[in-house]
């Protein structure tokens, strides 16, 4: 592998693990047993790597959440779409910690993540939509953009919601399936009566990862 | 007003209006038309201007937030609940647009902050059964506690999200009212076929403060 990229893998992996405000450039190149002058003649500095991981985030977001054809099967979507968010929260745990703080010190980067954003919110909102029309959840028309931004909300925070509401956290995937329980809980009220079955047991599924007894 | 009390008065305004991570103690000395040297004679630094701000807000959270009396109106009680969210993020948004960090920079801090959100836990618990009990909402005892979690991560979140999903965010009340909207639409579905229009009428009461269309 070469150099830059093995600067830019184990940032990523410092910063999930300690959180990207605890992790100086100095970490990095010790941790690679590199000079920090080695590091620097890649990168200027901790702001040029952050963004650098953030392509890579871009293309994990591209490539994991694909766009619902509404021709499958809508339930095997809303459980495609829980394991991309699973991976997502996993691999860049450290963004979602600290996310309005690394938004408001590079605008650019912002601006990359508010496009982000908003691609997400057209196929979450196109994910809300195909169970709707496969019937498997009734909800009100009008609600949907809000109950679109509630799951997504819902997903962005829970790292930090978790940071602070309990004395230690570390990312483990248990912790990552308990904040995806959460969102099987916001459809779980709008599940027609055919489909209860279906998403208990997909509720099961992932308390069964979550390590909760059900 | 002492020279202390002007102290916090004015940082706890500052913080609010331009974010706590962009104010330094020179700039509120310079707001108020007093020295630095003036300002460290009362605080050693930023770190202990907000831990009296807390103080504040821990203050505001005990009055605000009162127990639910199960012989009262529970959906007066909802809408109590909903107007101490709104005065607690509206005065003190910068708290909760930079918790995270300002909890991990300061230990005993966030031990406060632990010990404030579990009473917080208890009260939106109560209020959730209290609801419950009055048959104004329908929910299974086992996700009870789950939807408590949602309601304080959906409430304590919001203008971290509204900062992370849009280019340029002020906290103005119809942001902090659409966010209110959002907590009434957790409740919606599974609010009984007796409260519907109880609730409705809720509802239109807080879009009418927020400026949106009913």
């Amino acid at each position: 592998m070469k150099t830059k990229d093995r600067i830019i893998q184990a940032s990523l992996e410092l910063f999930n693990a300690h959180g990207e405000r605890n992790v100086t450039t100095n970490h990095i190149a010790s941790h690679l047993n590199i000079s920090p002058g080695n590091l620097y003649y890649h990168f200027r500095n901790k702001e040029e790597i952050i963004r650098n991981i953030f392509e890579k985030y871009v293309q994990h977001m591209e490539v994991s959440f694909e766009p619902v054809k509404p021709s499958e099967d809508a339930v095997e979507f809303l459980s495609n779409y829980l394991d991309a968010v699973f991976s997502a929260l996993f691999h860049f745990s450290f963004l979602y910690d600290n996310l309005p703080v690394i938004m408001a010190r590079d605008p650019e980067l912002k601006s990359q993540y508010l496009e982000i954003h908003n691609k997400m919110m057209d196929k979450i909102n196109a994910l809300v939509l195909g169970l709707q029309n496969a019937e498997v959840i009734n909800i009100d028309h009008d609600d949907v953009d809000d109950f679109s931004n509630i799951i997504k909300q819902q997903v962005t925070f829970w790292i930090s919601y978790c940071k602070t509401s309990q004395e230690d956290t570390s990312i483990t995937d248990e912790l990552i399936y308990n904040g995806l329980l959460k969102v099987l809980l916001l459809f779980k009220p709008y599940v027609t009566s055919e489909f209860t079955d279906v998403v208990k047991d997909l509720t099961a599924r992932y308390k069964s990862l979550a390590n909760v007894e059900s």
